[in-house]
């Protein structure tokens, strides 16, 4: 049983792990920026690139205003951001997409379950905090992967498979590793599990994993994809 | 002898260069974007990573206004820039930078080689595509090179003459690909080599060249390395 902490950024505790919050949030921006990109160069046409490279652009838009919300709490940002490169880096290593549509799956059921998750917990959360979170899950740009996918399936039953074990894969290494970092960063997944407010016990942090793996399988069933 | 050609959209022989023209740039800020991107993996820190990701967003935002001026003249913005693919690939590929520092030297002298070229040419061009030319060109955000470049030069003495050979590299290069495609885009290469005003005559081209050439050599002086 871990102590409440009540969502206040004058209290060190909370700070801290809202410090660590941000880092994960603005490396894996960067890293997601990083990636899409390196995908693009697998686009079948230019029109395709120019579409993933958009998706990259959005992500690499969300990093200021957490570079800024680091520096409002006098956190180094590049600090904050280097315990994250490890298990980010790790998650992209053990998801590299073999081709095209690997990349597309990937860049909308990851993007998507990143965002889940974070507004799931960002409503526990200081309003400060919140708001820089809203403003980096604002824009929503990947549904043109949706037609894709689904028009690849349709020339191409074989891939569905393929693409359906592909979605367990991200979600299953993108689960391994947060709870690595869960494992590693004390603080941070003290106040998201335990402390924030008192009523997110261990019972309401099943339903959030319920809920984002419930939304997960929709996605998947969106794409044209079992789970 | 080429005829002179009029700097007016409603005749097909200038409309053609056009497309052409905003076709090349607009796949040369793509590729950029992306080889920036590719680039700041090799950066030694996150902070000199999100500065060339910064670089390649700048790259990425010019992109639509080009697309947007193909489309107002009815053409295929991927059709438009399908044949600078190859060229601006093989450039790409040519010059592909074996560490940080060459990436940093590549990222600053390549684009200001790029600007300072279509700067010249602009000027010749009607109105409407030159706004269009002037909007690409109006950030420029490179200037953080020349620090990374003259510190690491002053820790690093050893590699300024390896970086002023990789800028005259650059320089040679751009020249080769930018012959192959006066060569193969006729239209292009006689609306911007003769056509466009009477004036601009073999001897004003040597002085463009001259003039790009003189920028090229200050910029590579900026980074402390001779030419």
């Amino acid at each position: 049983m871990v102590a409440s902490v009540a969502p206040d950024l004058t209290d060190p505790h909370y700070r801290a792990a809202i410090v660590d919050l941000l880092g994960a949030i603005g490396y894996g921006e960067i890293s997601a920026c990083e990636r899409l990109t390196e995908d693009a160069g697998r686009a079948p046409s230019l029109a395709d690139k120019l579409e993933l490279l958009q998706l990259a652009q959005v992500q690499f838009a969300q990093v200021q205003p957490i570079l800024d919300g680091l520096r409002q709490l006098d956190a180094d940002p590049y600090e904050a951001m280097a315990p994250f490169r490890a298990p980010i880096d790790a998650f992209h290593a053990y998801t590299a997409p073999a081709d095209w549509w690997e990349s597309l799956v990937k860049a909308y059921v990851g993007d998507n379950l990143v965002r889940d998750f974070y507004r799931e917990f960002a409503v526990h959360l200081d309003e400060h905090t919140r708001s820089i979170i809203a403003s980096t899950l604002a824009e929503e740009r990947s549904e043109f992967v949706v037609e894709r996918v689904r028009a690849g399936i349709e020339a191409d039953h074989l891939i569905a498979g393929r693409l359906a074990l592909w979605g367990r894969r991200i979600m299953g290494e993108a689960l391994t590793q947060t709870q690595h970092v869960a494992a590693e960063r004390e603080t941070l997944s003290e106040v998201l599990a335990g402390g924030v407010i008192d009523s997110l016990d261990l019972a309401s942090i099943a339903e959030i994993f319920g809920r984002i793996t419930r939304r997960h399988i929709e996605r998947m069933g969106r794409l044209g994809l079992e789970h």
